[in-house]
């Protein structure tokens, strides 16, 4: 994958989790997001990269940030986009995923960008298709993109990733974003500790190479980065969870637990946030937070992917 | 705001309501529509005004024709669009609007356009965001580019607006259209009547400048222009509004009615109409009628505001 | 329609339907659509036929295919595209379709592209609005491009339609897809035998110069092209439908009724199929079906007809 010149080459054609990448691929799709983000601070957002390509939006799932983002990192490169969305389509009569997309595919779309609530379905996709598949999150499985942000950010602010100690609090037994994060940080040589109570932490995580904390206040002021997931409110109806109260006071990140972290530390969340919850006000508006450059950099890291596997060939 | 030659510069990176804007403004922001009404009669309607920039469409209540007139106008300038609904997006979610626009906004939104349910939305995030803000209907406040295309559309027509008198028919209380309609018409030096049922008219509405009145055949032979509100159907249930058929025949316009106005008036609607109840079809589609041009100016009207807050400062 | 020199002058800026045009019409729109396929195949999917031009997609009804298809088609063209559905729209304001339709031509809309729940709702917006007119399906009553994307896979595949047999088989009753394709077909010249049991095949329609049989098998070894409608499972409550299972086993096409068919048939199907129900996927997939080329041609189809509806003038 690197050239005689020592320059990197990219191969893969789909993106479908950080699973199978290798570092040096992780590392050559930040470096192209570095390039890509210095486009979105050009009066003209524009490159002709993927002009005259089709990306197809494909969310069989709502999830209305991801696919703006994706909708715009696809207009930045100049390429036409086109909506699915499951409601009112052709999946309510019946069809296939595979079948539905194989349509979609022969209308000319280059790259696919999935949502899918099924675990594994842009990989079957992938395997099926011509097209580029790009994974916008699949059931409890993967959400690359998202983790490839969170770890641009963090080398762009720590300037490094290798060695650098993140903790991930909250729901790590349901999160694509906790495992893509995980398997991501691992391979680049961070270390990671997840938290969060017994019933939301497999033990089995442990086997991915992180250690477990069940209490957030052993963990804060031995890190780098704390990224809090989002608390899906849905789930608090189950035994799974403790009340709200009880989860933000053991989980949350508020002025006082913040004061216990290193004074640079970096907080992190992938959004929405709920407000008192997983953070208060103070701390998601305040100068540790990096919540806003995530989703910038979410921008750039998505051109870079969408570039990336638009030049793949397997 | 003119410069030393003269020449009228525009400062205001937001439209927010036509409350906040001098008669100047006003007068530059319609002179500017009329060099881009132009642009819809060529053959290719576009210029590269607002190429690479992206305007989002917040709707967070339902509008589509303000959202697809919005669309089309930053298309015809160029510009790239990114849809927000409410529906199945992260509002649903529990996230607040300001959050959602910060994030929106990290994307590399250069404009807002917002639809709001709440009045003062835009107001609040134009003093929270760094991107433009402009209001496309914030609850019963303020529809500012609604007037400016509606007196856009009396000033093609009459050929001025100071002196013009218009009649405003129907449920002034609760209508947005209404307030900025009579702002904006009284800052050029318009005379305004409004009329409707009492419960319909707050005789606080005086304060603004205009004339109440409760009986439209007094008026009509006195006025330039006649704008009829559109019904709020669902507001018949309550006490304020008299049935449908008493509606109609106090505050409806028909042929009868018409030929009680001036033989030039001008009939004005902001859509979509209830034929048989404020206009009869042979009012709506008769030579008096204006709606359709209001429609086709609001496209100069919206394109003018989106370039102008484009090239705003403050 | 012809010029001194021979070549064909497209006149037409409707296409509302098959039963409108001549053979000459129809060659000329699939010769158009041959040279508009080799777009399709280029690194760079666009031309800029249609640049400036605005192509509303008005869906009354949904269909997320057929949606795509022309959006997917206007944007290769170069043309600006804006969606209207009539989900939380001013349809559901109790606005007429022409008002809705006479509004968003104000806007500069230069083809509509409409698909309605009532047959004729785009013959009577042709006659009403400047603006050119394409049917995307209305009601039972015709599907233009759906046909015109068969014959042209027919054309592709055959070399010919002249004389072609082609077998229409389900709920002939129910289908514009049906109607449009025995009109095209039989202009053409082709010979058509139209297959269903007796409740969904009308006598009449044999008026449209079309064989009738109730009997499949008796059928597949005769002809070349074997067109499987889709099944309307919502339909399957009625009175006029027999069971899935006896449905599938009298109309459907498996393994074995294909044995009977001529080694070179063209299975076709519009889609979205209910897989086990009209086709079994060792059809479906196999080597005679053509659904996923129609699908491919149907972009170029639509190309075309865009194209071609923008030049006409009558």
């Amino acid at each position: 994958m690197t050239k005689a010149d020592g320059e990197f080459v990219w191969k893969r054609k789909h993106l479908v989790g950080l699973d199978e990448l290798t570092s040096g691929e992780i590392a050559h799709l930040l470096d192209t997001a570095e390039s890509f983000r210095e486009v979105s601070t050009r009066s003209i957002k524009k490159v002709p990269a993927l002009r005259g390509k089709v990306v197809g939006l494909l969310f069989f799932e709502d999830s209305t940030r991801t696919r703006m983002s994706f909708e715009l990192a696809a207009s930045r490169l100049s390429a036409d986009t086109v909506l699915f969305t499951a409601k009112g389509s052709s999946v309510a009569k019946g069809e296939t995923t595979l079948d539905t997309c194989r349509n979609i595919e022969a209308m000319g779309v280059d790259i696919f960008v999935i949502r899918h609530g099924q675990a594994g379905a842009p990989h079957m996709l992938a395997r099926n298709l011509s097209a580029s598949v790009v994974n916008a999150g699949d059931g409890s499985h993967e959400h690359p993109t998202q983790a490839l942000l969170d770890i641009f950010t963090i080398r762009r602010r720590l300037g490094r990733v290798e060695s650098v100690k993140v903790a991930i609090v909250g729901d790590i037994a349901h999160s694509r974003v906790a495992r893509s994060n995980i398997l991501g940080l691992r391979k680049l040589g961070a270390e990671v500790v997840v938290v969060g109570p017994p019933t939301l932490v497999p033990s089995a995580i442990a086997a991915m190479g992180c250690r477990i904390s069940h209490d957030l206040d052993e963990v804060v002021g031995d890190v780098d980065v704390v990224n809090m997931l989002r608390v899906q409110f849905e789930r608090f109806s189950s035994t799974l969870f403790p009340s709200v109260r009880e989860y933000s006071r053991l989980y949350g990140m508020d002025a006082e637990r913040l004061a216990r972290c290193r004074p640079d530390v970096l907080i992190m969340h992938p959004g929405p946030i709920n407000r008192g919850m997983e953070l208060t006000s103070e701390v998601a508006d305040g100068p540790n937070s990096c919540i806003l450059q995530q989703v910038a950099n979410g921008l750039a890291v998505r051109m870079a992917v969408l570039y990336l596997v638009s030049q793949g060939t397997e």
